[in-house]
């Protein structure tokens, strides 16, 4: 870990692990921007006031950001703010309206509450989207998404230029149809699918929690920020939305604030037709504090007011409620789902520019709006100054925090970390790859300081307990264990928000392999975001035995190996299993899931960390010249089979070949000769076996190989049972390979 | 159409269509029950008070069951009850105990509410489990089925005898590890993984709503029955159960009764970890009535008099808060988390025999509990027998609504309904499969009297709504749009619910199909429980264009195709579109999935509906002796561009094949000399080229062909742009086919 204290501690190591477009597309392109390496000390009298620069053409009472909003403005200043807002709204209908595509209703109906958030309330500094401190800001409602562009656009982000406003939604412009954290700094999570917004804010608000609990000191408050989130009535009616927010709750989260865009307009028409439930109730049943802004459309002072009562309350989350109406200013169809996702056509358009009086050029930000806004440059880069220092004090006292909290904000790895991991011999007992895997979440959590993680209320089923740490709880987030209850779904997206917190946050979460249907929406996420989440998904196959079909994953593996960006590790033993692990502590922008199984495997001859990390490879081979009569493939707790069956073979003469294929997409990647060493385009008889569905198999065994596996759904009974009745055995690959060669 | 008036409407008809089990695995075994014609008239006085027959032991007022619950029993009643709840407990501890697995912690809890419902409340019969007006059951929290399979015992199913209780989880046994209704009947649904039960459950209640309000007469209530649903912490945790819970406030399902088994402890011990929002106060906010029960362990009073109350509230659900002791009775395990999931062992059996005054061996029944039960039998007889009679005179007086709602009960589609479907020529305008889509519901709906649907907020995208209906809502439940929110998982587990109340309830459901990532959870129980629900994902692919790639699918087609017993339609135009609607209305035991384009597609030449039907067949070929040059491959929106490539092709003096592979499960399916005819094996250069993962088609396009296809994520730009930049073109397979050939 690099030791000196002036380390700019910034979160911008952006380089896709895999590739991210289809087959013609160009790969991303690198991502550069200011930093500012903050060792001046400067007379800062708090870390949550803001100073202004001389520069700044507002006033002074202007600066109340972070800790507590202003409630009034002078006359002159809501005028600004009024200009501000409607600036904002048009932005996002010019831009629409060009790309002739997106949705400019939310952000017309919520450029109050956007503006008074980044204008008013939130630190950040624009100029280096990545800083650590920085209050975090979520667009749930990604489909909105020209409200938090046009706000980078004013705030100063170099990603959101006048020509990128341009080109939104246009090949290779950096503001796609919906926030994408990979492409825009300044956006912190992919969103679009609703509800994972608000839960990856929680999980944003988690990450926040924790650290601050562990790394915070009373004469240093070092970790301190806020989590704010904008969610519609779409991410309200998502299950997943009340999985997180229920979690939020118990955790007192009270660092999160979510402003719930309550605009009663959904795609389909009035939400009353589809959502009559009372929403805010329910937030107080979840343990939220809930306000309500009845006038978010000009009511400033109440969004205010409403932000600066959130704040006082420290122990509960807080849902504000903004009734607001949706395609605000719009003569014809403000409050109508006509605005919510088409342009609103040059004709509406020019009605809302008299509406709002409105005499501008499309894209035309007004000097005094920009001069306003101009403030954000240099008190950004001073807040970043500030902190800088400040962590440079901290680091001179407590020496072994700051260098822990250093890993866990570059993402940079204890030197030798992977001399932590379990290593086994053929003599090592026999043991579930389940099991296997806790040696190695253990061995892990000792020594990366960012491991941490959870399961979904299978915790000694998932085998997932780190056994020095507590659980984090409302009052010990400190510790390290995570207590997701049955929530799939939100537990994959807060990981999500937790590993874009910071790079070197290395969240974990687990249930059983089959429950990945519950949470494939955050999964999916995990691979398009970057957030490289490992998914602990014990109890792989019909192995698992006698809970049945429900609980069986069968198209599990197949379903995984075709989706973009994420390792689909399916390990055999305990080698196996820290090299699975070596990998997905590496790939910190590609998520890993790891199939593991319930029953008992023997430690294989052949099998190591080294062979896991290309993907594929021998496992044993008595023939020579590159040229086995037959090559058995095998994975997880199909490789014993594998091994045995070619032990048959070999008491019959037959030159064998035994390759483990734990992870494809890795085995993908390696070089064409390294291909050939381990399949041989010229050695066609190729027998594979897996306790899952052999869709995708024939890419590996040929036009003239034969797989092994299971195609339909599972069975109730004794694991053993299962696999004799649905011939997943030792026999049948004999025979297979008899076949075939 | 049967006419016959005197035709039992059962729902019976249990054949699977497609191989449920791995691949060596018996299908399977047909199922067979007593059938009752009832065309006898017995003189009812009311439909919901069931007649005691003279053989019954217990006394009148045991018999007060369907519409009102009594509040107290005399002291010789209750001694019987407490035996009744008692047997029901050992019969779980006794078959956990011989299968050394299983959940025994539930059904001791919740054996108390367990025997009300089917001793003295619910209207069934137990020799006809398919009995149509009979009241619905669903156990949520399907790990403690042998709560269910005991009271199956009990009152006399003859899918759950003594020699089955004995095989609990083994190989061959009719009540495998969680209920599933395709191998006991008697189960409605499959259960187990958590909060789908209770999503079903809405959906039968939505069923019984909807046909009570289309064929109910002033003079004739023939469709009226509850739904009774029990789920627990695990349920009430997961988001899809806020999903369904929310849709059945807002649609006042007033005859749907939850029981919240309320016990405190889930896998990972007390739910106090991760679990401590107001349940009772989110369910109100959700627009439930809700009681809460103190003692479920001995107050059977309370249970009654909460069941009472529940079914006085009309106009909204219910949910009964019933606090209990999970494992009640085991002295050193109960309210631990135990007894949750592992068998109690022999010495703590014992301990709970000599607990609970339990002198009998394992699987014993006392006789007076048998003699108390034995009445079910009768019971449920007449109770079919009354409905019998009471059809016959409605049939008589409505004799049109009495085929329709025939038709639903049975399955069996009014004759020639087929003709309704639209048909195209190459001259019919080009359109985007989803508005073709829309003109077969719509037709459909016409001529098929269960068909009825709906979208989670895309109505207008999806293009779903039935133009000659209103929408299905609280106070015009007779309509058949159904308007689901953004509630993707428990959309799909609402309609499991529905095509599971009537083998004629044919329902469809709609969102993107990038969005079958929320609500996987649900589909994958479609298939597993031969629910044929009918899912219309539009937008399928890149084509989708500027909403970007948090809206592509991509690997979505490989992940369905993957799966067991679901139908993965990607038409490419009207007749594919047609045909697909032919199938999957026709396949009621198998869910079918249709990828529709976004934008629009011209009308194929070659195309067809039995085309389609067949999977995959040839389109268009200019070659002889099944010998083309090169066979292209498409799907979609991508067979017009393999067509395109073959006219290019040709133009050079080749002989190309093309083939549209619409549906690949249908098309493995037909007879080897059919494929052969499609794909000749002597014909190895091939082209496929579909807009999503290429994972998979190197089954169809051999060693030594080439799949064309995107295998990263999406882009955020115009589709054509899209299409253009990722390679999914004429020229790129024209390429690919001189490479191959």
């Amino acid at each position: 870990m690099a030791s000196s204290s002036s380390l700019t501690l910034s979160q911008a190591v952006f380089s896709p692990s895999l590739p991210r477009h289809g087959s013609s597309s160009s790969s991303s392109p690198s991502i550069s921007f200011s930093t500012f390496s903050g060792l001046k000390s400067t007379p800062f009298t708090s870390s949550h006031r803001r100073i202004l620069p001389s520069t700044t053409v507002t006033k002074q009472h202007f600066s109340v950001r972070a800790s507590s909003a202003v409630e009034t403005l002078e006359k002159t200043d809501a005028a600004i703010v009024e200009k501000s807002v409607n600036t904002i709204r048009f932005l996002a209908i010019d831009a629409v309206e060009k790309a002739n595509s997106g949705h400019p209703g939310l952000p017309m109906g919520c450029a109050p509450m956007g503006h008074i958030l980044y204008d008013e309330v939130m630190k950040y500094n624009p100029k280096n989207p990545y800083w650590f401190n920085r209050d975090r800001f979520v667009l749930s409602a990604g489909h909105g998404c020209m409200l938090q562009y046009a706000l980078l656009h004013l705030a100063g982000y170099d990603s959101v230029q006048e020509d990128d406003l341009k080109s939104f939604r246009q090949w290779g412009s950096k503001i796609p149809g919906h926030p994408e954290n990979f492409e825009t700094p300044g956006v912190e999570v992919t969103t679009g699918p609703l509800g994972q917004g608000i839960a990856n804010a929680v999980g944003l608000a988690v990450a926040e929690k924790h650290l601050a609990a562990r790394f915070n000191k009373p004469d240093a408050e070092i970790v301190d920020h806020y989590t704010y989130v904008i969610l519609g009535d779409g991410c309200q009616m998502e299950g997943i939305s009340n999985e997180a927010c229920s979690l939020a709750g118990h955790w007192g989260l009270g660092k999160l604030i979510a402003f719930y865009d309550d605009n009663h307009i959904s795609i389909d028409g009035d939400t009353e037709i589809a959502f009559t439930e009372d929403v805010s109730a329910r937030f107080e049943a979840l343990g939220w504090h809930v306000i309500w802004v009845k006038n978010g459309n000009t009511g400033y002072d109440e969004i205010r007011a409403a932000i600066k009562e959130a704040k006082a309350v420290k122990d509960k989350p807080t849902m504000i409620k903004v009734t607001t109406t949706i395609g605000f200013g719009s003569p014809n169809k403000a409050n109508s789902y006509s605005v919510h996702g088409s342009a609103l056509g040059a004709k509406e358009v020019e009605a809302t520019r008299n509406n709002l009086g409105w005499p501008y050029e499309p894209f035309h930000v007004p000097e005094d709006v920009k001069s306003h806004w101009s403030r954000h440059t240099p008190e950004g880069a001073a807040l970043e100054t500030e902190w800088n220092a400040k962590f440079a004090e901290y680091e001179k006292k407590y020496a072994e925090e700051a260098a822990d909290l250093k890993s866990i904000i570059t993402g940079e790895l204890p030197a030798g970390w992977e001399k932590a991991l379990p290593t086994y011999t053929p003599e090592s007992p026999a043991d579930a790859t389940r099991n296997l895997s806790q040696q190695n979440l253990n061995a892990l959590a000792k020594v990366v300081p960012g491991f941490l993680g959870g399961s979904a209320d299978l915790a000694s089923s998932n085998m997932t307990l780190l056994k020095m740490f507590g659980d984090f709880q409302k009052n010990t987030p400190e510790e390290r264990n995570l207590r997701f209850g049955v929530r799939e779904h939100g537990m994959g997206a807060i990981c999500n928000g937790i590993a874009l917190h910071s790079l070197g946050l290395i969240p974990y979460c687990a249930t059983f392999f089959v429950f990945t249907d519950y949470m494939r929406g955050a999964m999916r996420i995990s691979a398009l975001s970057e957030a490289g989440v490992i998914y602990v998904m014990t109890h792989d196959s019909i192995g698992l035995g006698e809970d049945g079909p429900t609980h069986q994953p069968i198209e599990h593996l197949a379903s995984f190996r075709a989706m973009p960006n994420i390792l689909m590790f399916r390990p055999a033993d305990g080698n196996e299993t820290a090299g699975a692990y070596k990998v997905a502590v590496l790939k910190r922008k590609t998520p890993s899931i790891l199939a593991l199984s319930r029953q008992k495997l023997p430690q294989l001859v052949g099998t190591s960390i080294e062979g896991a990390a290309k993907g594929g490879y021998i496992v044993s081979d008595n023939s020579s010249g590159n040229k086995p009569d037959v090559i058995l493939i095998g994975t997880g707790s199909e490789l014993e089979i594998a091994v045995k069956a070619a032990e048959e073979l070999k008491k019959e003469g037959k030159t064998v070949r035994v390759v483990s294929f734990v992870c494809w997409e890795l085995y993908d990647e390696q070089s064409a000769e390294y291909k050939e060493s381990v399949l041989p385009s010229s050695v066609t008889a190729r027998v594979s076996i897996e306790a899952g569905s052999t869709f995708g198999w024939q890419k590996f065994v040929g036009d003239k190989g034969k797989a092994i596996g299971v195609d339909g759904f599972g069975a109730s009974a004794p694991a053993d049972k299962i696999y004799k009745e649905f011939g997943i055995t030792a026999e049948a690959v004999v025979a297979a390979a008899k076949q075939v060669s």
